[in-house]
């Protein structure tokens, strides 16, 4: 299994990353591809005796995505870039799962094109691991779609659910709406329908989240959208500083002794990188048809080997598989969903209701995708047919 | 000027309520109206040996509305209560604003039915004040719609510049649109649309605001819908309580001494209040046809004073009057912003984008709202014609 690594994206390109490659490849022994400027590349190799004997390859691309460029623009512009040949290697075959520190919305613009969602799923989203009382949670989606509709709020909770399950190993996971309130009935008109097809599905849905209930990690998985997602998490980012500057004015009015500021400080400041999707060494991108980890634009080395020990885990843990065939089976299963999402249909005609808009459901979705979407090369198949994915 | 205050609503009432309201009438000296059930009222009242002397009517209530009854049902069923029988007398001029710390959902059912939607104003939005590091920052809507149109937006964006101007006393107070990214063109559907009507608007609008940015305070008023205002202050509550859990555990492990633990908690809690709309002594309801406050369940004594007092500021410093003049002046002003609404229909359509919904306009939400709404009963005159209200 080969790890592509985007050698230019980053603040600290290509030198961190080589670092991290090298790192990586040292204490885990699986080979990476360094993707970009290939002198540049080689020049930070040389400085490691032992890099020539480390499973290291270095492919060339001609350009690299600026931190500043709009995504659209790289997307048009830019054929040649780090990004865009590391995810063809991945597309082909070459490389089994991508990382990049580079910018955001260029690394999700081209990962949705080139690798195209998973069958099954209508669009990807950006996956965060949060800090909470009892552990950490998973939120998502924490900023790549910021006009949802409840079809791929659904495939969020799906997606949410493998992550758990395969990745931090809980047997059955909680998966949370977040919402205004608890109640079955509280929420807008897109998380009220959500609601129904995640009710019906084979994951443990526990309803409704209110935010408050966040950090207090009775949920599992904290299902959203993009937009409500970035606020939540952006929100949370300010108010860690905000308490953050508090506590150094006790600190500074002598109140405190320096060690207990300094602690909390420090806890304060892991917090707030816990919540900035990016610094947390990573944050997968689920949903598209290959492993793709969005590591943050600071990521120091240890950053970077940190994003490929979490890629080969997505790819060793199949988390794609897992994805697809979990949404399959709550599509087809028994006609029981489908049924579902028909007496949906019938109920909102009767009650003279919001009309569905396209796509009206997972199912839909997943034969418009079909169309367009190349054949899954995956050579895995599943040892057992699950009975309950 | 004499406010009605719900003698019944809240977990303390009557006694809390009552005593607020002497509380009140002994510092300010302004009438104040308790309605509810009579003798109960009574019996707290002759627990003051002043009370004859001080400002306060009793007016009869026959039902309480309770905490658990669902708004739609109260509304229905409960039609002597004291939440129907306060707004009715503010309704017919007999008080000039309501306080309830009952049932949040019932207050906000009641008021927009009873007194209905201000000239020019969609639905209203309940308005908190947070803290910031430079003070304080007003966040609407805080939960009242969940699913808020393009002008419903703007229209929040108003009144949050006049709840700054005329009760914070900022001359030109900067409003914001919570968004997903600085740049102007960063937002879903909905913020789109709103960032060019406020684009256009008289107030000062500093364009969208990205959540990181709440606490820092650059922005004084932040506009949202009540589904992300909701999220974004429960999330900031339940961040508060996990930092307040972890400062405990470095308490009882010794590193920081109780003073200091003490302090941070004390400051942690007032945040957590400040954030949790109700708590605040009272988050005024913004766009009905009279003030009405909305009080915190667990309001005492002093809370249900100071939500009498900032009743009183919101009639006296007219704070409804300069909403309407407001909404009015971007309406209507040498019909520049009706010429704007024009050149966005315009835009939309050669975009084949996005179709306006209804109503599709500020104007065309007051034309339909004014065949349905009685009269203003006002005898309030602007002394001046404003020529930037």
């Amino acid at each position: 299994m080969k790890i592509v690594v985007d050698a230019m994206g980053g603040d600290f390109a290509p030198q961190a990353v080589v670092e991290g490659a090298v790192l990586a490849t040292r204490e885990f022994g699986f080979p990476v591809i360094l993707v970009g400027l290939s002198d540049a590349i080689q020049e930070e190799l040389d400085k490691y005796e032992d890099a020539k004997n480390l499973p290291i390859e270095v492919h060339h691309a001609d350009e690299v995505v600026e931190m500043h460029d709009s995504p659209s623009k790289a997307l048009r512009t830019k054929k040649k870039s780090s990004m865009k040949i590391g995810l063809d290697l991945v597309k082909e075959g070459e490389g089994e799962a991508f990382i990049s520190a580079g910018n955001t919305g260029a690394v999700l613009a081209y990962s949705t094109i080139i690798l195209r969602p998973l069958k099954g799923v209508d669009r990807p989203a950006i996956a965060i691991q949060l800090p909470t009382l009892q552990g950490s949670a998973i939120l998502l989606d924490a900023g790549a779609n910021v006009d949802c509709k409840s079809n791929q709020l659904f495939q969020f909770g799906i997606m949410g659910h493998v992550y758990a399950k395969y990745i931090l190993g809980l047997d059955e996971p909680g998966v949370g709406l977040l919402s205004i309130g608890e109640e079955d009935g509280k929420g807008n008109e897109v998380t009220k329908e959500a609601f129904r097809w995640l009710s019906k599905s084979h994951i443990r849905f526990i309803g409704n989240v209110e935010a408050k209930e966040v950090y207090r990690g009775n949920a599992d998985v904290i299902v959203c959208d993009g937009f409500t997602g970035n606020v939540a998490l952006k929100i949370s980012e300010s108010l860690a500083e905000m308490i953050g500057t508090n506590l150094k004015t006790l600190f500074t009015s002598g109140i405190v002794p320096k060690m207990g500021y300094l602690m909390l400080k420090g806890r304060l400041r892991e917090f707030k990188k816990s919540v900035d999707y990016s610094e947390a060494g990573g944050a997968p991108l689920l949903g598209v048809n290959g492993v793709v980890i969005i590591a943050h634009g600071s990521s120091n080395a240890k950053a970077v080997k940190n994003a490929i020990l979490r890629a080969h885990e997505f790819v060793e843990k199949k988390v794609n598989q897992h994805i697809r065939e979990d949404i399959e089976y709550n599509l087809d299963s028994k006609g029981s969903f489908w049924q579902h999402i028909k007496e949906i249909v019938a109920g909102h005609d009767e009650n003279g209701g919001v009309p569905n808009k396209t796509p009206t459901s997972p199912k839909a979705v997943l034969e418009e995708s079909e169309e367009e979407l190349e054949p899954e090369t995956t050579d895995e198949t599943p040892t057992e047919e699950p009975d309950k994915p």
